[in-house]
């Protein structure tokens, strides 16, 4: 939609964001033009939601838009980044400003959170999906990363799992489910601020998008380990108790959507760890 | 397609590359860690293409997956900006592995004619659409932005104007569009080097990808400026001077998928463009 692009773009995107020194040229050019402070590398990482496969069709615009950045903001807190800077592309079948309305307001209340702006994009017409990047900061050397786990090192996971999984699944059978169990499916907090504590204390981190046993296995993979699980220290949320152990279990360990962080320490790192755990639960 | 997503990005998009040391980590991790060289500033474009929007539906893959990259080297392009890295969002109904490889050559053989690295991405299975993201690097104070213009500078187009709108209006009306029109609309050549040149010299530019009336009035409005054009003194390609006087003019100022260099120069510089011109179509 070459003509109403422009105008989409900046009646809901364009608006007053986080003064960033670094963010020199922003939206409205034919690209954005940034500096990456001294001594820092750069951060990128891209996710697509696309309707009806990311997200159910009856997900809320709002929910919509915090998912689209939150599940790129969980790949920059696996890596120890700090997020600065987002790009959206949005392909939606129409112009609808009710729904551009709620989705850039819940897109952005997370942006905020986090200083964020948003540096570009494109809009287009076709079926509903989102993709977004997003680019961030971390100090050489403290990078997380997947590969370099070491035999000896133990596997902890933030938070708990499973509570998302569960959610889809009513959704699916047509049930309501419990506002907690949504609140998990609908809007991810991506734990950037623990992924921070860990840059230079863990060894390796992976995102959990699609189940514990899924990026867990990615990054056993990547460092040439293997790994012990023990299913009874696995935390598990108050709302999975009520749940048929075997299903309670599936949902912890293969449901997706958790956006927790899985990493391995080190043994002599673990009296470090209790500190970050008296911050954040892990 | 959680588990078949790797399996894809490794088979058809984590081949061997160009060995760029600003990559410190590619593809296979939650996000791509970089370098951003001394004392350059970083330029960021994403375009989405949309199957049956931006490209017919008969498409070849190696096509689009050129087109993909091309229509984003064009904005860096406009810019003044050498690209660097790209990331890769790609929706496709089924993981077929014939088109994956046709798409995959088309995407890389322009990746390495300006020797970047495809540093992430994420394939999700939906309606067909491409989202490409690239990176570029420009000396500070450098960059080409679209409102700079001033009164007085004149208005430029590199290359020639029309043919691939004129291609599309033959394959919609079901007309095989002649060989060279074909290619203007299937294989857009990024005018990278000629950005380059321009950087420094030229006051204003943006890339052609909607028409020239459209695009020049984007410049011209940024720019708070207004320009006059003379239709005549347009260059016209030997393709559209069989067309009807009406029909070329047409093409050449309204259609889209030129990727040429609309860009303004002061006074002062017209000497300094003669080089550029001796080197490059403008």
């Amino acid at each position: 939609m070459p003509d109403s692009e422009f105008d989409i773009i900046e009646r809901y995107f364009q608006r007053s964001q986080p003064m960033r020194d670094d963010v020199l040229l922003g939206i409205g050019d034919d690209a954005a033009l940034l500096r990456v402070p001294a001594g820092k590398q750069l951060v990128v990482a891209v996710d697509t939601l696309v309707a009806g496969r990311h997200f159910p069709k009856q997900t809320s615009a709002a929910d919509i838009g915090h998912k689209a950045l939150a599940v790129n903001l969980s790949d920059l807190a696996a890596m120890g980044a700090t997020p600065a800077w987002a790009t959206l592309a949005l392909t939606l079948p129409t112009a609808d400003t009710a729904w551009l309305q709620a989705f850039s307001s819940g897109f952005f209340q997370l942006a905020d959170e986090y200083a964020i702006t948003l540096i570009g994009g494109d809009t287009t017409r076709g079926p509903l999906s989102i993709t977004v990047q997003v680019h961030g900061f971390v100090e050489p050397g403290r990078a997380l990363q997947r590969s370099t786990a070491r035999p000896g090192d133990a596997v902890y996971v933030s938070g708990t799992l499973g509570e998302a999984a569960c959610a889809l699944q009513k959704i699916l059978a047509d049930e309501m489910p419990e506002a907690a169990l949504l609140q998990r499916l609908n809007r991810p907090q991506p734990r950037v601020a623990l992924g921070q504590s860990l840059a230079g204390l863990a060894s390796a981190a992976i995102d959990i998008s699609d189940g514990l046993l899924a990026d867990l296995g990615r990054l056993l993979t990547a460092s040439s380990c293997g790994a012990t699980l023990w299913p009874d220290r696995l935390p598990c949320s108050s709302a999975l108790q009520h749940l048929p152990a075997g299903q309670a279990r599936d949902c912890q360990f293969n449901g997706g959507d958790d956006y927790e962080l899985c990493f391995t320490l080190p043994e002599d790192k673990r009296k470090a760890l209790a500190a970050v755990q008296a911050q954040h639960a892990v």
